[in-house]
């Protein structure tokens, strides 16, 4: 007998159809001689439908009323599970954020969990009932419901399984896994068996839309072991956790970025500590910057160019402006870029990884625009043109079957 | 400045347009001086379209379940509410039922208000917010949320008057107030300005569905003054209070009922105790058993002639049956009838009245089968396809206007 925290995310639970199907997973579990917590986010649509009823009436409502709104999608998913729950005969109770004991700070729409109150849901799983929690929502030190933001409830999955000291967190989307590449895009792409958090938290940040990056790092910090599996599949999905063992690859997956821009800046004065100033500057922002070049330019002066989140493009080229004295024109911004990464932590002792990307690309006849390396990952800067079939050399170069 | 709770309905607040009228109207009230509270029920069909969601998944769900899920309706509505106040620039905060300090026994789907904790309210009213409450909801001892059941929201406003010592308490409707008959059905349908708590009491009962009978027992019982009016046109309504001084009407309304069913019982043994005992059995499953015709028959028997609503029919037959031992043909039960009835105070001190409304329907050519009278009501059972000629006639007796 093992303690089981499943996750289904809004397309898993879309229709009535839907919600019988986890619910015949979830019961499978519970006799199989299991524990089982239930993690739901809200159906389907329904956030983005809330979210356009907010803006018809007012489109700068407070956050805090945004997730009293938003917060009611999963009180409606978790009562329509565990009627469906009830349907298959299993005794079951639905548990809003607040009611498992979420805990947050008052970050309304990206609130941070504080503490998980696990009394509730230990009395009742001591009653041997199926307890399907509210993702995504808490309460705040003033009884007030704090949402997480997008993607949260692979975070308070992730929590709970934390929490209650679970044996594993089932993670389930509409993918088997954690693949090579993108299966829809890539042919050959090979579900992965086992990853490592590092591996997991390099895929997310990069664009592998799998498991919310939040989700991952608190599993590594609290040692959980989640499992990403396809709720309409009933087959072995990819485990994550500290040390695997089963596959000694040295590459776990290719994977492309779109959503980023390219920022050059030319003709910086060539001072001790101006790229130390522009990074402070672009970090108290909470931008995220990658791949940095720097060249030192004539008469004195330098350029330096990096990536930044698509997003946060404008208000870079903005607080550059205010806090540089260059002229406007010395700002490029490229949004038609795309970063392609290899990730994997068998690389940093594998010194020929690099030259087996750079030559499946120079072959595929792809230009390089800017290279950055890490100890599990290399990624490279080329043309968005490019991405689908740099993806797919890359991938052909280190998964040849 | 007074301190006033509004009432707004589901129909008030069905889409962005209606939520910014009531918007309007309660940031108008608050700046011309008032501290307000406002209690919002699930906007327009919301809380059918869950039922129906519900019911496709499992139409046996646990009441529990069910008031998780309904609840949520007026999550959405006091969210989008308040946002709509803040568009307007007035300080606002939403408040779920259990955030309000609702306290409610178990009974889901028909919790009684067992407390209301104000330090909540009275904290936000003191940051001089208006304050937006989920009417229907509270949440019981064990955290759990409960409804109210239907038309709760009203009672939910009225147990917030009381708590709150407020000045008025008004209901919003789609009606202008409390009419002297249904004003689409019968012309002349006169507004009254004043009507006391059990002339309301009677009209409610009687089907006018104006405010839910158990807001205006509370009402009376707390002695919160209830303003019934329009969230449509701002004109005055009418005003539900102990003592009305104003209009010296002996009779305030006429009113029909068509949900009901007359039952009929012929040959029971006519053996003392016997009409007790039919009537507790009906009481003990919260059947309200109104007028009552007892006849003795032939042979040492009896017949018992009542009404009860049309959706308890069908089990008091059942019950009948199974608690005396008279044959299945014995038991008549009829719903093609009608409950008319004139209420008002005044009417105890002029026997007039009952021969006013009898000598009207003979008028009009219609049978009267079956007579009740109270000290402030007479009701006559006829055929269902009288009733609106029943109530004009009548109506026009007493309103020759």
């Amino acid at each position: 007998m093992a303690l089981i925290v499943q996750k289904f995310g809004g397309s898993s639970v879309a229709n009535a159809e839907r919600v019988m199907n986890v619910a015949n997973i979830v019961t499978d579990t519970y006799r199989a001689g299991n524990d089982v917590v239930v993690v739901v986010s809200a159906q389907g649509d329904t956030t983005d439908d809330l979210i356009e009823k907010a803006n018809e009436i007012n489109p700068r409502a407070s956050r805090r009323e945004r997730d009293m709104l938003l917060s009611a999608g999963e009180q409606m998913s978790i009562a329509l599970l565990a009627m469906a729950i009830e349907k298959l005969g299993c005794p079951v109770i639905s548990l809003l954020g607040w009611q498992a004991g979420f805990n947050t700070n008052s970050a309304y729409s990206a609130a941070r969990i504080k503490s998980i109150n696990t009394d509730r849901l230990n009395a009742e799983l001591d009653k041997h009932r199926i307890v399907v929690v509210a993702g995504f929502q808490g309460k705040n030190k003033y009884d007030d419901i704090t949402t997480l933001g997008r993607g949260g409830s692979d975070t308070s999955a992730v929590a709970i399984a934390a929490a209650l000291h679970a044996d594993r967190c089932q993670i389930f989307t509409d993918v088997e896994g954690v693949y090579t590449a993108d299966p829809r895009k890539v042919e050959n792409a090979k579900k992965l068996k086992e990853i490592t958090y590092d591996e997991m938290l390099e895929l997310a940040t990069l664009g592998a839309q799998v498991l919310n990056n939040r989700s991952v790092e608190m599993a590594k910090k609290y040692n959980v072991e989640v499992e990403v599996l396809s709720s309409l599949k009933r087959v072995p999905g990819t485990i994550v956790k500290e040390v695997t063992t089963v596959e000694k690859m040295l590459v776990r997956g290719v994977t492309k970025d779109n959503d980023i821009a390219r920022i050059s800046i030319i003709g910086l004065p060539d001072t001790p500590g101006i790229a130390f100033k522009l990074f402070s500057v672009l970090a108290a922002k909470k931008f995220n910057v990658d791949i940095i070049l720097q060249s030192v330019g004539r008469d004195g002066t330098k350029d330096i160019t990096f990536t930044v989140a698509k997003d946060n493009a404008e208000e870079t080229v903005a607080t550059v402006l205010e806090n540089f004295d260059i002229p406007k024109e010395n700002i490029v911004c490229d949004t038609n870029v795309s970063k392609v990464s290899v990730v994997g932590a068998g690389m940093e002792t594998h010194p020929g990884t690099a030259s087996t990307m750079f030559e499946a690309l120079y072959a595929a006849g792809i230009n390089i625009q800017m290279i950055a390396t890490s100890e599990i990952k290399i990624s490279v800067l080329i043309d968005l043109d490019d991405a689908d079939r740099a993806v797919a050399a890359v991938h052909k170069a280190f998964f040849p079957d």
